[in-house]
């Protein structure tokens, strides 16, 4: 079963930020994971860009009404019409999830990643502390390769950890 | 962009049920269009079954929280771990849905469908009446050929009042 | 630990209703139940109403973005946020549901609480039957008192059956 | 219209943070305000201790599918069988927030409120800092006082201007 592996960021991003995402767009989509996203602009359609154009799939978690609110690259396309309630949707449906710069969306959305034990990884993104203490459940890169490479990595050790444990059950 | 074409129906169902939805899925990915379900078994399986060996793409809208429950003919998954709940996200992300037989579930996205003026066509599924009036709403049709052919037809009818709505604001 | 009615009907609805569902909103709290309903105008409404003037409690689960537009008469409101995707969390809270007329979106309630075990008593409401078989899960009836009394006795019934389960368990 | 505060943290908890969670539940109903929080243990539940005592009201949006698993300190509770997916729920029925330590869930939901425009009060909670520069949304306090006397200063002014735009447009 192919990996799902999330990009998250800002719908109005930096040029930067742009780049990056296409890039891991195009990484993730020739490793032959599945690419998703919240369907919008900036990071998220960059990032769709990047992985159409090396013939992937892009599949949007919409938060509106309509599937032409979505960015034009995406291959496939839901329409949930709960607002930033598909940020969880969105989070639930990958294995891991790369988050590029972001704004409080893209927190809720590491926030729930955390929670429930899906590995993020993360570049120029949201620093953690509580009560003077850093939090290192993030894993920071700091460009486009390492970040897919680390993304994979923890997505299938996820995975077959999952796998032991159904074992050990059955 | 392709069309969007819904098929619900229960989880555990009759063969002859199961045969219509197998027949169903495979005419749907056959036009071109994405086939979209419940993502699990029965109804739901059948379909994904029939799209698939006509080398469609079968998206499941799972109602759990895990892509193992989902039935092993889906392309794609999305992982909403909101039960029922998934139904409506399920009706919105579609042009028109197809019923076969079906129950409470499928009576409530059969509801969701006609309040949010979404196509329905039944095969074998609910009959509404209120206070002696029958709701004429859903399309009843007596095979799958029919089924998908009316169908596409108000899904296409849909998409055009909606481009002409948008061209006269424009 | 007191009892949760739902009244659920349509935004825009007939006088008749709205003295049934004003009546029936003051039979659920000179009860001494919560009553639970969508917040909106119409049947709504009217129940809320008939809640506020018995001294009761009127609890509204509105579908969007603020509390100002729920209608005047709730004791206190939640804001979904989700549209009719609200209407699943509305029936899950109650113990029971009284139906008074109702649309599509009602009709959506009565299919969540038949799939969800949660009895429905129904005034001029739909009616269901497939493939030739009516469905008799909805208790029809044909005044505010009837209604009530109903919904009472179906929600401790079900309470108790869930009790005794729990304590079959323990 | 009473206002609604929100008081979120976590399950599990230290002494101290209950402590507080307790004064400024009472604190809340002492000032008339609802009280509302997810409804399940720890934080929440003292919290919703504190607010009974005060003769207050304490609404729990609960995450899973039973009544019985909200603390036994609420006033009302509301169902909706969306596990995390609630926090988005609990975060939009308040005019303000006060977050007591809070892990990962607590910290989805100070994201969602920073998103909406909702201000939110902190003590002991997450600090946010992204390429460097400190995210000054949340209001930090040092005891149970002054987080309600803040939230309460915050609730009153964003309710103000939101008034103001509605006369404004009208």
């Amino acid at each position: 079963m192919a990996l799902y592996i999330g990009v998250i960021g800002e719908r109005i991003c930096h040029e930067a930020h742009r780049q990056i995402a296409e890039k891991v767009g195009q990484l993730i989509a020739e490793s032959g994971a599945v690419l998703v996203c919240g369907g919008m602009g900036g990071v998220m359609e960059a990032a769709s860009y990047g992985a159409m154009n090396a013939k992937g799939v892009a599949l949007g978690i919409l938060p509106g009404h309509s599937r032409d609110e979505g960015n034009p690259y995406l291959t496939f396309s839901i329409i949930t019409g709960m607002g930033e309630g598909r940020n969880l949707i969105l989070v639930r449906s990958c294995d891991a999830l790369i988050a590029i710069g972001g704004g409080y969306g893209t927190l809720s959305e590491i926030a729930f990643a955390h929670k429930l034990g899906i590995p993020v990884v993360g570049i120029h993104t949201w620093n953690l502390t509580k009560e003077g203490k850093g939090d290192t459940r993030l894993v920071e890169v700091s460009g486009p390769e390492e970040a897919v490479e680390k993304a994979f990595e923890r997505a299938q050790s996820r995975r077959q950890e999952k796998g032991q444990r159904i074992k050990e059950k059955g």
